[in-house]
């Protein structure tokens, strides 16, 4: 067997201990949040079919989409003209039948549309688990990474974007994170807006324009409407809208206005004016309504796809893309012939919540899933009454370890260090007769002495 | 889009919400011991290069590998030959650079080399994980299935064998099972064994044979020995060393007797002894020393890979194989040329013990993880005092929810029965008027009236 000198994948991670508790800190944290909420988890296969992932991501997406090799002698039956014109794309149906998940969206329509005569109506699930493209790997973006999603089908109450609204705020607060924006839109607003113009099949290059604002302010998305299709006239009419300011109160009021004639924009106003009223009863303060919820004209979020409400998540605190984002859908199944099915949903970008939370400095400090303590092996002889401490620690679920040989002092402290042990007891010869042990805090240095019951008591 | 009639891919699972909180309970379980025992959690890719893997599982193994085919224009490289022969097996290295993890022992292995400039020897870890294998699916077996290892390297002492004992005991008892067994031997016992026959170079051949004494009996073992090699005066010497009986005591002292003449043969029974005696010093009782744990000279895993103490644990109330198993390895990491790394490791067949949980009814009952309260909807207007008392309950951290549209209650009433859900609040205008709510019990089917405060008491 020949050496390899190991490596990783490109794009792809290992999580050390320490990282592990982070991850685990947020994904358990979020769990919580959706249970509380009535969502339950399901979990669906690392690899589908490739005919029930190909053709749901457009063209770019079904190259993103790591295809596994058939297993056995794959070649046997692969059309000999397309191997001679080494015709890479069209051999694929031929040497690979499965895929990697590209995301937990269509495992998910599969799931509802296979099990539909199992599952109750509405549907509430959440699910949080790797999804894989073959992206060109950069900072902050991998070919292996989680998803966090979390939705309801079979379901048109706008309580269900209410709630969304509150998970959402649950979740950050839980996180610590003190400024954030939940932004909605409704894809109905933005279709109001298209159709008051006059140019309702230019909704998606109008909503791709003004998206940019942030970015490149109005003079730019002028720019790129007029390159689209918009006339000066046009451009007239959405200024205002685009630069719609004040409270979310104001914006509804005005929208009304603007909207007065388009029948598909008031009812977006409606809907967004339902999901508030919800959020209200649902007990929130000022500070939700008025200051953490913002509505949005310029949010657009893959408009193919949703349907009503729409959802992003910022932090107003570290430089950082969105961290959350959804919305309401209207045909999730139909892909796989279940037609009508309404469902809406919200994901969190659990990578960028790590980074977040790093930067700020949020993660929970003490280390809790990790060994409390190392007792310090001193000698052979001593293991009689140390392994019987342990097992008196552990008796009370004090995760607890034993050094396991008696090798320098110095190497066992290194241990404890290295591993984030909080706490280190020293036992030899004297504490073991006198039974006041040494007990050693990492964090600051001090050294006491404690009796087995006094350990015990502290550390429990 | 065409439409496509949604299937599984060969060999996978999907995991609806009850099985998952049963699934989560197995590695939740499982993980609060390893932590415990000062075992730290690890996550590492879900693929690999390739050569990371290829030739560390034998040539079935490697057939049994998914590779990932390349992005892009995959065969634009590839040999023309090998296309025009259609060589599948040698082109694999031209189209594939990567593929999923076979198990979690050669990914760690390549984690401890990468990492070993951060990581603080002895390092324990454990990783929860799935891995995937092209084997032919059938009952019990999937491509997609969970792996659970704990492993320790760089610890010589038998301290950590006797914790896995202890790990074992612990992580099956708090399961509920009642009688099972952790089978241990020693690798060097097994080559002691061959050493007195005078045939040490047949170690893998006698062990393969005896190992199969529960299946095929003496009479069987003798006639594969026979032709594997052996001679009637062999079988002569091995006859009373196979059939071994009495408590593990007696075993080992006439292991003394028989292997007194094979210095390796010692030294297993040696470190056998060891591991009892840490055992004992942690406290256990007599039932592990002679009832649990059971020194089994049949027994043999993976020789090529094990070079001390094996374990093999069975439960005996389900006809079932293995439900656990590990060992002693020396040389994890030469592989990836870090040489003299020792390590003991032990891992859990989540799927089996899922069966066995199963058919035992020692799951626990109360579906914790879900919603334990459906509020009913019986009117729209009703939802000012419904919405607040949810947001009472959820700040009670109460996993509840307002069912989201005032359906019919045979409907809401079927949601929650679907669901699992143990309560259900009937508030009507009466109800929201008088303040006595109406609480059903789904599973006694009793409907009680209580105040908002005893709701709340009684689900915190």
């Amino acid at each position: 067997m020949a050496v390899v000198k190991p490596s990783l994948a490109k794009g792809t991670r290992d999580f050390s201990p320490s990282e592990m508790i982070k991850r685990n800190y947020i994904f358990d944290t979020l769990k919580t949040v959706f249970r509380k909420y009535g969502y339950n988890e399901i979990q669906t296969p690392s690899f589908e079919n490739l005919t029930t992932l190909t053709g749901k991501y457009g063209d770019e997406g079904d190259k993103l989409i790591f295809k596994i090799l058939n297993s056995g002698d794959y070649l046997a039956k692969a059309p000999d003209n397309l191997l001679h014109d080494k015709n890479s794309n069209k051999l694929i149906p031929h040497i690979s039948e499965k895929a990697l998940r590209y995301d937990l969206t269509v495992p998910f329509a599969r799931y509802v549309v296979m099990h539909q005569n199992d599952i109750t109506l509405p549907f509430k699930r959440f699910q949080v688990q790797p999804v894989w493209r073959a992206d060109r790997p950069q900072r902050g973006r991998y070919r292996e990474f989680y998803q966090c999603d979390v939705d309801v089908v079979g379901s048109e109450s706008l309580l269900n974007e209410a709630e969304f609204i509150l998970i959402y705020q649950e979740a950050f607060e839980r996180f610590g994170l003190k400024d954030f924006n939940i932004k909605i839109n409704n894809r109905k607003i933005l279709s109001g807006i298209a159709e008051i113009i006059g140019k309702p099949e230019l909704i998606v290059d109008m909503t791709v324009a003004i998206d940019k604002l942030d970015k490149i302010g109005l003079e730019g998305v002028n720019k790129e409407l007029l390159e689209r299709g918009f006339t000066e006239a046009d451009l007239a009419i959405l200024k205002p809208i685009i630069l719609l300011e004040g409270s979310n109160d104001e914006k509804l009021f005005s929208l009304k206005t603007i909207l007065a004639t388009s029948a598909v924009g008031l009812n977006g106003i409606a809907e967004i004016e339902e999901v508030f009223d919800y959020v209200s009863k649902l007990g929130a303060e000022e500070k939700l309504l008025n200051q953490i919820i913002d509505l949005d004209i310029t949010l657009a979020r893959g408009l193919n796809y949703y349907t009503g409400c729409i959802f992003e998540v910022k932090t107003n605190e570290v430089a950082m893309g969105s961290i959350g984002g959804g919305g309401r859908y209207d045909d999730l199944t139909g892909m796989f012939g279940l037609k009508g099915l309404t469902g809406v949903g919200v994901s969190f970008g659990a990578d960028r919540i790590y980074d977040v939370l790093e930067e700020l400095e949020l993660f929970p400090i003490g280390k809790a899933d990790s060994t409390k303590l190392l007792i310090i092996n001193f000698d052979k002889q001593l293991e009689s009454y140390t392994l019987n401490l342990l097992n008196k620690l552990r008796k009370e679920n004090i995760a607890s370890e034993l050094y396991a040989s008696p090798v320098k002092l110095k190497k066992q402290m290194g241990y404890a260090d290295g591993k984030g042990i909080p706490y280190v007891l020293l036992v030899g010869d004297e504490e073991a007769t006198s039974g006041q042990l040494s007990l050693k805090d990492m964090e600051i240095g001090e050294q006491i002495k404690v009796t087995e019951s006094e350990l015990i008591q502290k550390l429990r």
